[in-house]
């Protein structure tokens, strides 16, 4: 008999976006059902928030403490939490949930700064459950089946990689205060440091990462805040250097008209290119050398009997951000069941670690005149 | 206090397509939890099947007809039905549900004979509930835009509407026994005696109907199975004519290499055009005469308030099939607890008449080589 | 040493279009060299033009059938003659330099009426010299790169050919008279009784043709006149039928808001399906079954020899309208100089004829309710 | 009466490749006749090109200075050359013809060194004929129209702008000694020290520069050689700053599997994003902020009237690379027969130090670590 696993979150409540993503991420797939949430640190919100979601009132806290304390004392108790709070907080609301034994799928980046990174990596390598960072581009089909061509040696030693993530909405200064997206993004307080770089950056880098199955070793970085009175970057483009020898780039910028979210990759080899595109995701181009390019599409001939077995709905029926989304969770099932990572496609707190260790590179570098920066000292 | 409406499911067992797409849809807003099933005439595999979706025993059903009667018959009985069967089991299923005051959301086309969807209509007009069919593509955001732009003029009178539906799956002779999906689609006895035309026609035609506000009077048609042994068309070309002076072109073919699910509607109207194709459905074409062509986008600039209204996830992260689908659920969720239909857009017993008034035409009319056909008559 | 030919025109005078691009196209290649002509009807213009074009006052005539003798009876007389009048006047001037022994370059339709074209193409038969008619579309090299697909079997036998040819320009009624283009176009004395079926269906036509190496049996068609008071069809639809089993439709509309010159093909065979469009020219999508697309490109991998052969610059490297129409004149002054024409790949009078046989079959098949109509009776 | 200017070319004999587009550019708008040549260094082949490009016996020259002298004594002498040399040729050819007085039309980059650049700009300055340097892709009209809107303010300030030429021609070692194109363009002796970042990236920093009408002031480079042996770069990538605070970014990379000259720009403001790809020019994407993203076409609607005077064809009839060049030597001719250059649209001699300024600081910068160098010291 099908048992969901039983789902809390902290965050996500009235006027949030990212919560309501996981939520119907965490959905689809029918492998967990909300039943606990700490969703504002506002009680009322809290309260009426949780019950628009049928939580039940006595598992609807303000106070992620003691949700946790809570949760894990019940025989009811979740499984998992999810935490899609303003980043300053992942770092204690994360903490106190792996304290208490309980699962925890994390909003990017892992935290606002290095140091409550390393902390929590160490806190995450003592605990014996699971930590997943919600990297979610790295769910779609079409990224795996990128990272499975990779891996197979279809494009030969890797030379280039190019990522860029462009959106518009920062172009102007944002204004309106009730725009709760925007304020606590652009604000240090609560986001850290970085801004595009942190915001959109460290999945633009994680992608690169996931797909080209490398780390780069050095980065030169150029962070530019562009609309008067922005606090943090809205835009930042560096130069990469891998150990292997292969070299790229990396834009993420806030300020590009015409952009909503186009992240896009592409990667060349000795033997073969690939580009993929977020914002038609089911397709996917492969380039041999000397050969005509081909158009694979999700689940379509020519893809992987992996990628094949991941989809839910047949070739020429996108599925869409939400799926991707969802396949992060899905596998986190698996992995919360079953105590393995198949494949270990899952992103992980070394991925959260190493999102911040960039982050602080590329800033460090842009203060120091774009001076190559190693990733991770 | 949010309560889910509780849904029973007949058909769709392990190895059918399309009821693991309606649980889906039906989960991804969260208005509706699975409670009961009669997933497959065979009790084992009905057993098994409801197990694994969580069903509990007692409310996994062996046959439909106990279905209808057992669920009226408890206090927390199901409030609605998906009917996921192979065609010729639409009638009886929706008939018995229907019969016993349950709501019923059925898959298309509505039944396997014009007869069967005459009665079902009257049925239908009888009955208390309502009775939602799931033209999943006008749930597209995009194809709402695209109605919408029609509605308020934007294009002026129409000329001309071009609606194609290609997909390559059929070009060959399915031959595996245990392709359950090409087989029973393939079967006359099951799915009717339309083949493309009942199986991807109704859903190019009820697009362009949903789009245009208008319906074609007449048409003349050409139906052909190319593969040798095969029972009903693989493909279906017709003109059609509207009682408004527009004309128009409807291709269902299954045998048209390098198609997946491409599903494309071009309409040109005296002030402007427009372009919507369903594997990348998140972008709209809008070509104003004398002016530069737009590309809208779900959710994006110069969109509606109420296409706005109706997405998950902001513009540039894309949805799919599965949101467009799960946009009827949420609809038909809407419907079933307030009893009106917000703009009437969700496909109903007359469109599914309608639909087969279609096969019935085109058949004809291809039958007696190509004449001007009433649809309807 | 290079000699280039001597080209003569007839037509192509001071705000006319189509005479530019045969003078551009002539050049390109260094084949020919325009020396006299009888550019306009009205003697001031055709001097006039004839001076802007370097063209020596004594051969500037202002009569076509003076220009047939004078240049038919000088030592270095014209070897050739490009007819770009209106459509009425292709069969006066054609026949006047035919029976001169001059060779003729001439615009489609072949004529404005099937009389002419037969018997033009009985002069064509006992004349000795050649009779190139401006299919244009069938000199691009990725229409060539189809043809060769489907003739080296690479898609099996044909299905299914689907072609439009989709404008806008005439959305709205022409009310300039100063629109020389537009004015003799939708005039049926100047241009013949055929609108867009004439003028863009002809050529849609004969691109069908040209890539299938068939032509369609018999049609069953739909003209409109959709702008009020336009005497001839400014849409025409039409479902096709071949003797070897294929189906097809063609629609030709200049009422398409959105499209400029949207001339589009699609065809599926057994083994696999293909897919050109105008606009962009230099790519060629092939779809063997069961495998994924290919974007095949201009002189790219994977193309033939013989494509590779015909183009002027690198794969990548756009070439455009104008270079296809350059390759008829090449190939022309190829079968001028040799008596041969290579692999038969240009338009004849057979064609010219065929294409008015087409607009006489669509005409009256419209005008008996759609009826399937024999083209060629 | 329409009087060609008499143009001579210095090589592009037999085997090469640009010689022949710049003959065929020179002739599509029949402004230039060519009439005299030194097509090859080796005698033998120099005559026997001449001859298959009817240039008169007596023109056809071995030695270039011979050819500069002799053509600058004869009544009839060439009005103009054209320099299509490898780069190391450019120097002492266009100062032998500048010398005596003939236009020069040189293909890029300018010299082979940044010596000869300055010298040849002095000579320039000193000379009272014109010289134009061939960077082609300034000629498309879309791009002109890109800059169009730039300068119109249609973008606002400019903030980023990124420019990428791909290739991968140059992803494996060229061993053929007969390609000729590869072998030359490898050899630093022939091409100068510049290897990808001279051959494409020139091509690119001019795009940006003449759509922007900006210059960066300084850059941080990264080139590569990838294949094994390769004397000059195959990948060069910086980062750019601009005087106005814009920021860019500049690939050239010939190792790139799957492009074939993909050439792309894009280009955003406070008010506006454009974005350009060279494979199908005829095509620019203009999004405005907060409003639909619009796809202009060459000469479409919303196009500003000096791109529509500019085409030669109507919009939807592609033009292509050869047109664009064409439009470099049709704006030559006006400037040589007028003296004078229209909106200063044609690339000059201080573009062409520019270029050489611009490849010099890249290596320096490459080989300082990627320090930040400044173009033009």
């Amino acid at each position: 008999m099908h048992k969901r696993l039983k789902l809390g979150m902290v965050g996500g409540g009235q006027g949030a976006f990212i919560g309501a993503v996981h939520r119907i991420a965490a959905r689809i797939d029918d492998e967990f059902e909300l039943v606990a949430g700490a969703l504002s640190s506002k009680p009322e919100v809290a309260q009426q928030s949780a019950a628009q979601l049928g939580i039940a009132p006595d598992r609807a806290y303000a106070d992620f403490k003691e949700m946790a304390k809570a949760e894990a004392a019940r025989a009811d108790g979740i499984d998992a939490v999810s935490v899609v709070t303003p980043n300053h907080m992942h770092f204690p609301v994360a903490k106190a949930f792996l304290e208490q034994g309980i699962h925890v799928v994390c909003d990017k980046p892992l935290t606002a700064n290095l140091d409550e990174a390393k902390q929590l990596a160490e806190i995450g390598k003592a605990s014996k459950v699971e930590f997943v960072l919600t990297h979610n581009y790295s769910g779609y089909p079409m990224v795996r089946e990128a990272r499975h061509l990779v891996q197979s040696g279809a494009l030969g030693k890797l030379r280039r990689v190019n990522v860029e993530y462009a959106q518009d909405w920062l172009s102007e200064a944002i204004t309106d205060p009730e725009n709760k997206q925007a304020s606590w993004r652009a604000d240090p307080k609560q986001a850290g440091k970085g801004g595009a770089i942190a915001d959109i950056g460290t999945h633009a880098m994680q992608l690169a990462n996931f797909i080209t199955l490398q780390t780069p070793e050095i980065l030169a970085a150029d962070l530019t805040s562009f609309v008067k009175g922005r606090l943090v970057d809205d835009d930042a483009h560096m130069m990469l250097r891998y150990a292997s020898g292969a070299k790229g780039y990396l834009l993420a910028t806030q300020v590009a008209p015409g952009n909503e979210n186009n992240l896009r990759i592409q990667i060349y080899g000795e033997k073969a290119g690939l580009t993929w595109a977020q914002e038609n995701p089911n397709q996917l181009w492969f380039a041999p050398l000397n050969a005509p390019k081909q158009l694979l599409t999700r689940g379509g001939h020519g893809t992987s009997a992996q990628t094949q077995g991941q989809i839910r709905v047949p070739p020429g029926h996108p599925e869409g951000y939400l799926e991707g989304f969802a396949t992060i969770y899905r596998d986190a099932a698996d992995l919360i069941r079953n105590g393995r990572c198949e494949n270990c496609l899952l992103p992980t707190l070394e991925d959260g670690l190493l999102g911040m260790q960039f982050i602080e590179a590329a800033i460090q570098s842009s203060a120091h005149d774009s001076a190559w920066t190693r990733i991770g000292d």
